[in-house]
Parts: structure tokens; sequence; C-alpha cells
């Protein structure tokens, strides 16, 4: 596969790291993304690395090309690949958040694989095992849960996040007093699982401690209270299923 | 301060990890919480460790000791110690999580002091001080609000963990493949706001995959959907406040 000639299709950081991290590995160029027409015919791999709802116009534009065309995208279906051999289709999917100007330890991430065929499969990943070790193959309804599960563990944490900042705002204290705090949480998971180290109020059952910070939300911060509350239940519902305990 | 004679009263993690850090820097011992009448008169600091509902009782049984008794919960008052001076009862709060047989590195660890009178407050901060440079003071109600915040973001966080490695494991996927995401995710708000770094279809406005995600879940995961609703409102209400959308 070393031999293969990739094009990757984008102006985006998704797009410049997979080009940074394929020079050296393979021949690989960077295309501009209104300029599909670029890719040269003896390209073997086109990697469409664009926003969600520009690959379906920018594959359209590559009629004349032959070879494989895969996407980026853990949320788009193979088949918004338009206008190809459906069996040189496929899906190339680093699960990861790509930042400009911060190298990655490709390393690290993993990547998943759909092909319109077996023969696409088993080339798009070989080529995803030149970057990672950790490479699967997925289908949409995979992926579709790995990124749902993305949601809750980054986005949704990151955001958990802003509202403890939001918090401490009022005091001038930075969100950074909750750094090891946070780094020790996070180390925990890497040895145990998180229905395991669960701790905090919630876990206990601690009613009075629970019943003080939502009075404190109400009056301080509403906006917050329906996320406290509705978490608050869910590890209640996870660790408490066989006690009574009074709603909240 | 270094001359002073502490006494850590506990059996916990707190206590025993306060007590290790202690060792060298000044003349500590650690008493059994059963056994608080082993303090020796010549103590300065008596640290009261042991879980919410017992400092009182353990408290009210040194009424013999006239030095300065301190507590180390983030969500007890300081008169929850009873028996004592009250110019000379105070908190000595330890903003982490300890976990047996893990070494901390104690210079990151924020310290949270509060004191019955000035003196006290000045003394148990210099304390603080000989184990971390992170040292501020804090009062019932701003200890309140680190707890809260602590409880979004470590608390809350790992149980959307927990949630995302039950979404993945019907495929026996593990919950590792994201941690390369969820390592990215913390080192972004270590240089910015958590504010400035959310992404996510959420913050996006992508109310296609949205409710892609809710009809999946609704169907999958229901214990999840409200979770999912929650944090989902709360984000577009954070950044598309101003925008016309439809309620999920």
């Amino acid at each position: 596969m070393k031999n293969n000639k990739i094009a990757i299709i984008g102006s985006g950081n998704v797009a410049t790291h997979l080009f940074k991290a394929f020079q050296g590995n393979l021949d690989v160029s960077l295309i501009n993304p209104h300029h599909p027409e670029d890719v040269s015919d003896d390209t073997d791999i086109v990697i469409i690395s664009v926003s969600d709802d520009a690959i379906s116009e920018v594959s359209s534009k590559l009629s004349d090309f032959n070879g494989i065309v895969a996407h980026t995208s853990g949320s788009q279906p193979i088949d918004i690949i338009k206008g190809h051999d459906s069996g040189k289709t496929g899906v190339f999917y680093p699960l990861q958040t790509f930042s400009k100007d911060i190298a990655l330890n490709y390393s690290k991430i993993p990547f998943f694989i759909e092909g319109g065929s077996k023969n696409t499969s088993k080339l798009l990943f070989s080529v995803a095992k030149l970057l990672s070790p950790e490479v699967s193959y997925a289908d949409s309804e995979l992926r579709k849960k790995l990124h749902i599960a993305s949601v809750f563990s980054c986005n949704f944490v990151n955001h958990l996040w802003a509202l403890a900042e939001s918090l401490l705002k009022v005091d001038d204290i930075p969100l950074s007093v909750l750094t090891p705090l946070i780094e020790e949480t996070l180390r925990k998971i890497s040895i145990s699982s998180p229905l395991d180290t669960q701790t905090g109020p919630a876990r206990r059952g601690d009613e009075e401690i629970l019943k003080s910070h939502i009075e404190y939300l109400k009056k301080e911060h509403p906006e917050m209270t329906n996320v406290y509350k509705v978490i608050t239940e869910s590890i209640l519902s996870t660790y408490h299923k066989n006690n009574e305990r009074n709603k909240l």
C-alpha cells in the first residue's frame, strides 16, 4: 500500500492534519476543495475531508475519477458520496478533535473504516494502519454510536467544565483550581470502569447535600438547575435502583 | 509554624494522605477516630478528617483539648465543630479526590482555609502552605460553590463517561477508544476557557444530527435521553441565544 497515491481534498483541520501525517509515508497531495479537478488521474484514493454538508457536492464533482473515494465524517453514511461506483466508496474516520497548529500523536488516534466492497475496506484499512495501530471497521450504525459516545464524553463534558467555570467566576476563582481533581478523575478511569470510580453526593445518596445544591442553583444560577437535577437523577437511578428514595 | 504539633483524627483516605504529606514537615500523629482521647495535651492543631456526619461527635469528644480544632470537609460549616471556643475552630479543605495507595503531588492540590479568628486562619493558612503553594481562604458559602463546581466538573463528568462506556459496550468497544479525544478536550481547557473550546452538534446548532441522536437514544437507551436533551438544551441556550430555533 506504500505505493498508493493519495489526494486529500479539504482546507480544514482534519485535512491538514491527515496530509501532514501521510507525508513521508506515501505519495500524498492536498487539494483545494474548490478545485477537485486538480486530483491527478493516477491517484488511487481520494479522501474528502470537508464539512458534512459539502461532501456530497465535492464527491459529485469527481465524476471523471475512477479510484476510491472516501470521506472522513463520523456522522455521515457512506452513500453520501455521489456519482461513483458504490464498491469504490468508503469512510476513513479518525476519532479525534483536531485543532489548528497542534501536532497530534497519531499512534494514539483510533481510525474507523468502512468500504463499499471488501477490496476497498481492506485498502483503506491498510492505509489507516500506516498512521495508527488502532484501526477498526465500523459501519454507519457503529459510527453513530461512537459519535454519540464522544458527544457525551467530550462535548457534554466540556460544557460541564464551562458551567463550573461560570460558578466560580463571581469569586474570581479560575477553573484551574479544579484541574488536579479533573486529572485525577480521568486517571482513575484509565484503570477502572467509571461505573466503579463514581463519587459525590448523588453516588452516596446524600439527599441533604443534593437539596442544598439545588436550592443554591435555583437562587444563583437557575439556568444550571435542570442540568444538575437530571444528571443527579441519572446517577441515583444507576446506583440506588432498589433503594427507596424521594424524588428531588 | 514548623514547630507546631499536629494530630490528624481519621482512618480514611484523606486522613492517611494528609498524615503522610505532613511527615517530614512537622511533628504529626495519626489518631484513631474511635480514640480522640489519644490526642496529647501539647498538640497545637487537631485536624478532624472523618465522614461529614461524624465530625460533630468526634469534635465534642475533644472537650478537654484547648488548641485549634479544624475539619477537612468541603460541605460542612465551621460551626459543626462542637464544644470548643469558636475562635479556635477552623476548616482545612484540600480540593482533591483521594484514592487509597495513590501518591499525590501535593504541590498541585489547592487548599481552602477558614478560621473562627484571624489567628486561627493565619496559622492554618501557614500550615497548608507547607504542603501546597495553592492556599486560599474560603468561607462556607465559597466552599459550597467549590463543591458544586467540583460536582459538575468531576462527579457529573465521570458519570457521562460511564454512559459513554455503556453506549459502546454492546459492540465490545472499550471506553479507551475515546481517551485520546478526552485528553485533547482537557488539554484545550488548560489554554482556553471551555466556553471557547466547545465543539459538537449542539455548539454548531446542527438540529438534524441532534434529532437523529435523540431518536437513537429513545430506542436503544431511553434512560439516557433526558441527559442528552437537557445538556444539549443548555449548550444551545449558551451559544444560540439570539437565534431562532425549535425546541428539541
